[in-house]
């Protein structure tokens, strides 16, 4: 099991056809010589990813590809926009990249985002590579081809769906990950629970406790589990005209604060934390879940470590507006993804802003 | 035929499954009522266009979308760029424009470009109407779903397949064309016959002087041809794995002489014309092409006032590198099409780079 040229892993597949991929989940993925080089082979390969992420692992990976070329972008939400894309571009011309490169994408979820979105478009669409080194990534960003760009109107707001080739979520690198990120992490984590899982959010209730302590264990069932939910709900509906919306829950809120509070001073997993309790409560205002389900959400959120509250200063009116721009609008109409059980959610498009205010402004 | 109210007009589908759209072809389009109108509907609408254009056609398209907001973008392939892009961006998030909005790119080349990649990455894909008013977006640009945008290094390097929801080609528009518009357009149109229909060709050879003159019949025949001929291609190979390559003649050596020229100082039509010119005598040293085809094909370009020499301003080395750049290379290999017969083409990808540079350099 721990032999470190043969460490222990699990893969899972996303089943879509043509552009089927692998998920590899397992603790030392990143130096294990003949996974990451049978994918890179001898093309021309650019490692994207951040300065502090390459000190721990860009040794390692180019052990694995050593023909690859480098490029390192500055690290936060507040960087995931069309210019740090436009670094991407300049770096593969610079380098005569041509349609048959391949990326990789070595950080937490901007560096997989931004470097999925620089693939789609260039030149029309290459290959990459996710290698997500935050539990963030690992759980959610690094799965299903939603790629994107900040705009400073609206999260996300640029994009593209491409798939990646594979993904290499070494949960080895979650050790070195610090409190606040790992936590932000887990509120993906239990978002699957949420939506999709009774079983696996009780799970979460009972080793919360070992999760937060990083027992490796319980970090590859949970990073499993939830790679699995995420996988089956994109083969359903890659392009999100259905059921991948529930995958948003939290987000519509979460997108809002994100923006408000200006990009990277909330992590994305916090802004999801207290959109999914926002959204819970509103839920519960609806009588959609009992009350003791909406307990039992937020009182796992909090134990996780993670907010639950919007801070006092983000203005109502603001944030509803900003709300607007979210995606799922349709016809101006805002719609949401509630639970209505611990393992069950829903979309609605015609909750009551006072329902939503008072979600918000909950005590 | 003529009843402005029912003006004459032909329709094409581009049979792409759920993403089928039709092409309509005929003089006085923008100006027909229920066509337009029944597509835009009560959407949130932004119309794409340039000062020029808007100013001869802005009235006519506002008169079938009253509610339609306005973008004016400064006009040239100079601006074809990421920033242009975010322009669009700007405006639809300024509008609210939501997931269910529509785009209508009023223009050439580079306004139906710059709006289908602006709409394939917004957010993730919103719907858009090409409204083409040169020859070039009529017979080419707006029929297929490539949208892009340039690099300083490379034309069209950054991009998306994301195909219109229609095509209004309203030969009317045609007779604002300034001259040298009109002809860099005829250099496509002569493109379809030499790699597709032998006929067609024979056809331009009898029928250019009356083209050259706008003659609307012959206009009408030309670009209903050509969009026939490129619909047919995109049908077979949407994503340019195979057959759609077959379009890019002239494309290898036309977008090295634009980026090399600067973008804007050569016309695109201009630069293709150039480069088809370029690879035909390339395909006659190599005896894939009868010099008799060979000297027909540089003929009618030349009837048509287009270049079929690169400047000797421009340095061959240089030439050939922007060339390595191309979209088409693989493993570092150049792939040309070269024409094989009036009517024929194939892709060659072991051309002596002697054989380039006399094509090139031919006095």
């Amino acid at each position: 099991m721990t032999n470190p040229r043969h460490p222990s892993f699990e893969t899972l597949f996303v089943e879509l056809g043509a552009r089927r991929y692998p998920i590899h989940v397992g603790a030392g993925l990143l130096a294990q010589h003949d996974l990451l080089s049978s994918l890179t082979g001898d093309r021309d390969v650019l490692l994207v990813s951040t300065p502090p992420v390459a000190a721990l692992y860009q040794e390692t990976v180019l052990a694995q590809a050593p023909h690859a070329r480098t490029l390192l972008l500055p690290d936060g939400e507040e960087y995931k926009t069309l210019a740090s894309a436009e670094m991407i571009f300049d770096a593969l011309l610079a380098h005569g990249v041509g349609r048959d490169g391949l990326l990789l994408a070595l950080g937490g979820g901007v560096i997989g985002d931004l470097t999925g979105f620089a693939t789609a478009c260039y030149p029309r669409g290459v290959d990459f590579i996710q290698l997500p080194t935050t539990l963030l990534a690992q759980v959610d960003a690094s799965v299903g081809g939603k790629t994107a760009v900040n705009h400073p109107r609206g999260k996300n707001m640029i994009g593209a769906f491409h798939q990646p080739r594979a993904v290499l979520a070494d949960i080895a690198t979650l050790a070195t990950l610090d409190e606040r990120n790992y936590r932000a992490g887990l509120a993906e984590v239990i978002k699957y629970g949420i939506i999709r899982d009774g079983t696996f959010f009780a799970w979460l209730e009972e080793r919360l406790d070992v999760l937060l302590g990083r027992d490796a264990a319980s970090l590859h069932h949970a990073v499993l589990q939830s790679c699995r939910i995420k996988a089956e709900i994109v083969i359903a509906d890659e392009r999100e005209t259905g059921i991948r919306a529930l995958l948003n829950l939290g987000h519509t809120f979460g997108h809002a604060i994100e923006t408000a509070a200006g990009y990277g001073n909330w992590l994305h997993g916090e802004a999801v934390a207290a959109g999914i309790a926002c959204a819970t409560r509103a839920a519960a205002a609806l009588d959609l879940l009992p009350p003791t389900d909406c307990a039992r959400i937020v009182q796992l959120l909090e134990r996780a470590g993670l907010p639950t509250r919007i801070p006092a200063a983000l203005d109502w009116p603001a944030l509803r507006k900003l709300m607007q721009t979210d995606k799922k609008v349709q016809q101006r109409k805002l719609r949401l993804v509630l639970p209505d059980a611990i393992g069950s959610a829903r979309l609605c498009d015609d909750v009551p802003d006072a329902i939503l205010e008072a979600a918000v402004k909950h005590a």
